[in-house]
This record gives C-alpha cells, structure tokens and sequence, in this order.
C-alpha cells in the first residue's frame, strides 16, 4: 500500500470516528439533560477518572496510554462544554 | 434510560473510539515509515486542511464543528508524534 491507499483508509476511519463521538456526544448531552432535571453536577471527576482507567485499560497500542489519554482529555473537554450548554449546541451556536 | 444505562453505552463507544484510533495511528505509522524511507517530511500543512476539512463535512451533530475539530487537531498531534519517532512507540517508551 501506497501513501495515498493508506490515506484513503484514514478518510474511512475518520468517518467512522466522527459517528461514534458524536454518538458519544448525545449520550452525555442525555446525561446533561438527566442532571439538570435533578439538579446533579455536570462535573463528576470520579466518572472522569474511570473512563481514563477504562481508556488505559483496553489501549491496544501503537499509542503509547499518555498519548491515547491526550486526546479523550480533549474528548471529555468537548463532552463537558456540551453538558454545560445542551440548548446552545443544538442550534449550532 | 438513566445515568447508568447511558454511561454503559459510553463505555461500549469507548472501546469502539479507541480501537479506531488506534487503527488510525497504525496507518500513520506505515505513512510514517514510507515517508522515512523516501525522506520526505512528516508535517504535510495541505494533508491535515483535508482532514479538518472532511470532519467539518462529515460533522452530523450534536457537537459544533469547532468543538468536534478541537478533538481532531489532538488527534492530529499525537498522530504526528507517532511518525516522528515510531519505534518509540514500539517499545512502548
């Protein structure tokens, strides 16, 4: 395979990668939701704590866990913002 | 659904996300090496616009772009780490 082969399979994997965050994305926004109605912190850093440990846990490599737990620090960044502000995500603002 | 059937269904995507990622990071290590072999940089600025440029195309909600390209550039960063020194990351080091 060729660079650009191995492109096009990136291309495909990102498509795959882009459904399943924001599929990720709806289930927190649901969660936003819930907590809201019980009046519930969005911030929980022992469920953020478990999902790191999840994270490192099943890490099939190449990344080494420091690099893989860089970008879901960044996924929970964006998940966190959504919680925050479900209404204003919504209309695309 | 409640909090815990939602956070089960994030754990389920997780273990997708991270198996992608991981296949993704497996492709630019083969990029990685091809273009060690030809000497050929590994920062291409017009390769990462298409790749931004995809997500943004691709993007069904409910994140914003902005947000859903703040993941990809962390995605981006630990990729091109990974073609700077992939035995490194080999040896898990």
């Amino acid at each position: 395979m060729d660079i650009s082969d191995w492109r096009k399979r990136i291309d495909e994997l990102d498509g795959e990668i882009v459904r399943l965050i924001s599929e990720r994305a709806q289930a927190a926004q649901a969660i936003g939701l819930i907590k809201q109605a019980a009046a519930l912190p969005v911030y929980e850093p022992g469920r953020e704590s478990q999902v790191f440990a999840h994270v490192r846990a099943i890490n099939p490599g190449p990344l080494p866990d420091k690099e893989l737990l860089h970008v879901y620090e960044r996924i929970i960044d964006v998940m966190r913002s959504l919680q925050t502000r479900p209404k204003e995500a919504d209309s695309g603002a």
